[in-house]
């Protein structure tokens, strides 16, 4: 590619397509329903700034990341508001470049060391990470105020409590991703009467409308959507592809060139929007479909799960119809 | 990090290692087992100008690959003697810049429309790319001499044919991998007949030793291998881990930050040098183990899919013992 592509038909592939209306549609939603710092965008589902500078143009101005890269290039941009690294980092190095950034950088602790050495590496601001019943990261509700105490001792500022209820945002019964966010909910609640302070932080796309008990949600997937997610009747938009060439045909299936290098594939197979994905391998997707394409056809494929899709890609490029009009650097990937 | 690291514990992570004894001992077993040209390694598990310079060393002077952006990687990095591109390319800007490179570069086509873009494009030798069982891409066996005979009237000269046992590869079983290897070789014997040429490429890893049809094995995975590869009772080392380092300890379970991002998922959950996987997610590995770490300590996870894991990572470290003696750029990655 020589020139900058106008049209999908420049485009070599496998790429990253970003569709403008859903993704203007989803913006809007979000900002409608969660306006303001009741929405705090998760952008390690895109690991893009000029996304996340969408989302702050929509009204919310600090951010959620899981990674100091994501943190530290967020600050780069110029988009360091308020930042949480909603995630525990021990790295010394790491530590020092996040306390030095030009930018307001809140971090997560669950444990005397992980307060111990953000105090350290000179960090200011931290929430205390709380388990509620993912049973991944974060100390015990019953604990919260205890560490609290300790990361005040350690000259640091308790900004509040962070629970995700990450084993319930993907469950498909309304009813029951409810019962699940209200039972986490408590401890995080529990918690935060412990602990105090401004930020009770939680939740995910699959919760942004049902938890009711946090006061900002940490929603990254609802700005691209994933085939996950789209099985959950929420009011989002698919607006990530991604674009393929079939380069086989053969009685009966064909394929094209996006293959376990182009996908995550953590949440199984992906979608097509025109056939029945068989099967995928390093560099092949392989599907059926009434009616097969041609050698040389495009195909539009919908990633199973978006963040790790996302971090194999260099960049985006935005589409309106079959017109190219932007292209934005995936410029967060890496650690 | 601001020097080069001369220590594991310089390293940031998550990062990916290369131990220096299982890689030269995966060398040297492959060059005895399948000298020079008898093994045509594959690039697209490592995507790696130094690992592939390390292969040609060892004897292989031709390498196989799977995307334009390899071949013109290993034509830049001098490593151009005979580059197989093992896939169909569409995509007529990269089918002119692999005309152009300066390297000798063999194409599969396995229609008349890829010979057709071959042609055009300036490309000048191909394989006849079969379909022996995989049902992937590949003609017919039965089609091979028709489409040969197509390739030659386009100008093209046809080098053999190509051949890949896929659904063999990983068969646990040595009988049975050793069985759908024969059938699958007796259709690229008959394509051969058909078509002539001084190439009978096939092959992979799992079938370096009990395919004595092909005159020419497409090894990639050997040199790092995975935990798939790994069941198979190989003479291959794991010369391949992911570094982490734990962030979270819990009751009965530890975090460490390797996720999603740096870990290819199709073929499952990774393993960890000391304990037991419970999940992945995007920037985290859970485990359990007998003796939990501490907040800080390190621990290796050996990838299930060595390609999709490689493809996330800028870099390799190359180790020997505690220290670190080299980096490699993964320079071969995207399209």
């Amino acid at each position: 590619m020589t020139s900058t592509p106008h049209r999908l038909s420049d485009l070599s592939t496998p790429c990253l397509l970003v569709d403008q209306a859903p993704l203007l549609h989803n913006l809007e939603t979000m900002s409608l329903a969660l306006p303001g710092p009741r929405c705090r965008p998760h952008v390690k589902a895109h690991k893009c700034t000029a996304l996340a500078a969408k989302q702050v143009a929509a009204g919310h101005a600090g951010l959620t990341c899981a990674t100091a890269r994501e943190a530290l290039g967020l600050a780069a941009a110029g988009l360091g508001t308020d930042i949480l690294l909603a995630n525990e980092v021990v790295d010394a190095d790491r530590l020092r470049a996040l306390a030095g950034a030009d930018a307001r950088i809140t971090i997560a602790v669950d444990s005397d060391e992980t307060a111990r050495r953000a105090a350290r590496a000179g960090l200011k601001e931290v929430v205390i990470d709380v388990d509620v019943g993912l049973h991944r990261c974060g100390c015990r509700p019953s604990d919260a105020g205890r560490l609290a105490a300790q990361a005040t001792s350690l000259g640091l500022t308790v900004r509040g409590v962070m629970g995700y209820e990450g084993h319930a945002v993907g469950v498909p019964d309304r009813e029951e991703r409810e019962r699940l966010t209200r039972q986490a909910m408590e401890f995080l609640i529990e918690a935060h009467a412990a602990v105090g302070g401004e930020l009770i932080t939680a939740g995910g796309t699959g919760t942004y409308d049902c938890n009711t008990w946090a006061n900002e949600i940490q929603a990254g997937s609802y700005l691209l959507m994933d085939t996950a997610y789209g099985k959950l009747n929420l009011p989002f938009e698919q607006a990530l592809l991604v674009l393929a060439t079939v380069t086989s045909v053969s009685d009966g299936w064909a394929v094209a060139d996006c293959g376990l290098k182009a996908l995550g594939m953590d949440h199984g197979l992906p979608t097509l929007l025109s056939g029945t994905v068989r099967g995928v391998h390093d560099e092949h997707i392989l599907f059926e479909a009434d009616e097969l394409p041609s050698v040389g056809d495009r195909v539009y494929v919908v990633p199973a799960h978006v963040d790790p899709t996302v971090a194999y890609h260099e960049a985006f490029w935005v589409t309106d119809g079959e017109e190219v009009v932007d292209r934005f650097q995936v410029d967060l990937r890496g650690w």
